[in-house]
C-alpha cells in the first residue's frame, strides 16, 4: 500500500525530513546536509517516533562522514559529531542503537556506511509490513472477518518509522483488506500527537476516523462503540509488561473491563529481554510548561505543579497480545517474549 | 473556612458574577442589573457548575423584576425574559429547577423573591459544609486519620458551587483537618477546568497540588501515588450509576484496579430517583471545534469529525460511595438511593 508522503528520505546525499512540528497545518520537507542542524532538528521533533530516528540516525553518520570530508575534519571531529548525533535525545534507545551500528562500519569507508544505513531503513520498512499482516490476522481471528472499529493512542504510522508503522501498520493492513469501519484517535495530551500527527495520516489514507479527548477513551470503549484497541511501546519487558506513551495504561483497563482485545505493536528491538518485568523500566517525567501553557499561552495559575509523564507502563495481566514483526506473542494466555 | 473569592453574589441590587473564562489568568467581576447580558454571560460560561447556576437563576428572576419596573414591561415581557433565563443552558438542570422555583413567588413581590433566592444560595452553601464533613469522615474511616493524597476531576469547588464544593467541599474539609498531603487534579480536556479552575482554587486556598493530563490518572492511581479519588456529578441514577464529566470513568475503572475508594460527591438535587440506571441517562455530544481548535488555532487536520461527549456514565460498580448532604450512601456495599 502506497504512503503518500515520506517521514525521512535519502536523497542526493541529503537527509529530507518531513517536518511534523507543521504537521497538521503544513506539509513541509527540510533537507539536511551537515549534523549539528540535524541534531538540532531531533530535539525540536521535526522527526520523532522510535524507529524513525533509528533511521535517521543512520543517514546521519553519511552526512557526517561528507560534512568531514568537506572540512577536513580529523577523525576525533568525525567521532565527537557522531557522539553528538547519538546523544541528540538520550531516552531514544533507537536513535543511539542505530548511530553504533552504523558507526561501526565508518573505517570501511562511505559506500559501506550508506549501504548499511539503507539496509537499515529497509529493515525497518518490512518489519512494519509484517507486522501489520500478523497484527490484521490476530484481529481477524479474533473479531472475526467483519468491519471493525479501533481506537489508537499517539502517534505509530509512517511518521513514526518508514514503513506503514507499528499499531497504524496494522491499522492500514486491515483497511487495505476492507475491514475498518472507523479509528478512534486519542488525541493524546499533551503533545497532541493524535490529533495532530494520526489524524493526519488517516486523512491523507482515507481511512475514516475521529478524534477523542484522551479521557472519552474509556466510555468509547465501554459503551461498545470500539472492538478492539492497539498502540505501540517504547519498551517491553520479558513477561510482556509494556511502557507506552502516557494514557495508554487508561485505554488497557477500559478494554480489560469491556472484554475486548488490547493490542501491543512494537518491532523485536523493542523489546528488553534482559528486564523481567515492568517495574524495572525507567519513564521519564517531563517538565511543567507543556501542561501549564498551550502555545504559549498560560492555561493554569503561574508556579502551578504537574505530573507530567512521558509514558506510563500497562502490567501484562491486561494485554491480549504483543505483535513483532516475528509473531504474535499471546500474553493473555501466559506466553512471555 | 473561608474561600479567598466569591463565585456568585447579590450586592448593590446586582448579581456579580467571577468571571470564570478568565481564570487562571485575570481574577475580574461582572456585576449583572438586567436579564439579556446575564443569559448571554451563562452561556459563555462565566458561570458554570449545576449548584452555582441553580443559584444564579434564582437571583435573575429578581433581576428581572426590577427590569420590568424600570422599564414598565407587561407581564407577558417578564414572563418571557423568565424563561430565556430558564433556558439559558438546556442540560443545566439546576438553572431550570431554582427559576421555576422563585418564579413561583413573582405574585408576592419583590421582597419575598430575593429573601427565597438568598435562602436558595444559604442551603447550595450549606449543603457543601455537610457533603465535605460527610466525605471527610467517610474517608477518614476508610483511609484512616493520616495524611493523603487525593485525585479529582473537573471543577466541583467554590467556582461550581456557593459553598465549599461537593469533591472539592470534601477535600477542603479534609485540608482544614491537616490531612491533605497532596491534590491530583486532572486537567479536564477539552475546557480544562481541572488546570484552570481546580488549580486555582486550590493555590487560592494553599492546598498542595498538581495538574496532570487526564491521561495520567491511571498511571498515578495505579503506581501507588493517590490513596483516592473524588469527583462530583450531573446526574445520579437511583442504583448509584453516575455521570459526571468526561474522563471520570477511565478515573473510576483505574481506582476499581489499584482498590482504593472513588467518590461520587453531590447534592441531593443531583440524585435522580425517576430513572433505574445510567443508561437512562442523555449524554451530551459537543461539537468539533473544542477539539480540533484551541483558542483560535487549529491542531487537527481540516475537516477532522471528533468524538466529544461532555459526560460520561460511571457505573455503580466502580463506586465506593455516593456523598449527598444527608449521607454516605454505600453503593460499593450494595445500597441504592
Amino acid at each position: 500500500m502506497s504512503i503518500p508522503f515520506k517521514a525521512i528520505e535519502w536523497r542526493n546525499n541529503q537527509v529530507v525530513l518531513l517536518d511534523q512540528t507543521l504537521i497538521p497545518v503544513t506539509e513541509e520537507y527540510v533537507a539536511f546536509d551537515s549534523v549539528g542542524p540535524l541534531i538540532i532538528a531531533i530535539q525540536r521533533l521535526v522527526v520523532r517516533g522510535a524507529p524513525a530516528l533509528g533511521v535517521t540516525g543512520a543517514f546521519g553518520v553519511v552526512i557526517a562522514m561528507d560534512e568531514a570530508t568537506r572540512n577536513n575534519w580529523s577523525s576525533g571531529q568525525l567521532e565527537k559529531a557522531i557522539d553528538d548525533l547519538r546523544d541528540a535525545r538520550p531516552t531514544a534507545v533507537n536513535l543511539a542503537w542505530a548511530v553504533e551500528k552504523i558507526r561501526t562500519l565508518v573505517p570501511l569507508g562511505r559506500d559501506a556506511v550508506l549501504a548499511a544505513a539503507e539496509d537499515l531503513a529497509r529493515d525497518d520498512q518490512q518489519s512494519s509490513t509484517e507486522m501489520g499482516k500478523i497484527g490484521a490476522d490476530w484481529l481477524i481471528n479474533s473479531l472475526g472477518s467483519r468491519q471493525v472499529t479501533l481506537l489508537t493512542h499517539c502517534n505509530t504510522g509512517s511518521l513514526a518509522t518508514t514503513g506503514t508503522g507499528t499499531a497504524l501498520g496494522v491499522i492500514r493492513e486491515l483497511h487495505k483488506r476492507g475491514l475498518v469501519k472507523e479509528v478512534y484517535a486519542d488525541e493524546t495530551r499533551p503533545l497532541l500527537q493524535g490529533s495532530r500527527l494520526t489524524a493526519w495520516e488517516l486523512m491523507k489514507s482515507d481511512i475514516p476516523y475521529r478524534i477523542e479527548p484522551d479521557g472519552a477513551a474509556a466510555m468509547a470503549i465501554m459503551s461498545g462503540r470500539v472492538d478492539a484497541a492497539l498502540i505501540g511501546a517504547d519498551r517491553i519487558a520479558k513477561n510482556g509488561d509494556s511502557a507506552n506513551k502516557i494514557g495508554s495504561l487508561g485505554v488497557a483497563l477500559a478494554c480489560h473491563a469491556a472484554g475486548i482485545p488490547f493490542l501491543v505493536v512494537a518491532p523485536e528491538s523493542t523489546v528488553d529481554r534482559s528486564i523481567e518485568s515492568g517495574g524495572e523500566i525507567h519513564l521519564e517525567i517531563r517538565g511543567d510548561e507543556e501542561l501549564t501553557h498551550f502555545k504559549g499561552q498560560q492555561v493554569a495559575p503561574i508556579g502551578a505543579k504537574t505530573f507530567n509523564p512521558a509514558f506510563d507502563v500497562t502490567p501484562a495481566k491486561y494485554i491480549s497480545a504483543v505483535i513483532t514483526e516475528l509473531k504474535a506473542y499471546e500474553i493473555a494466555k501466559g506466553e512471555s517474549l
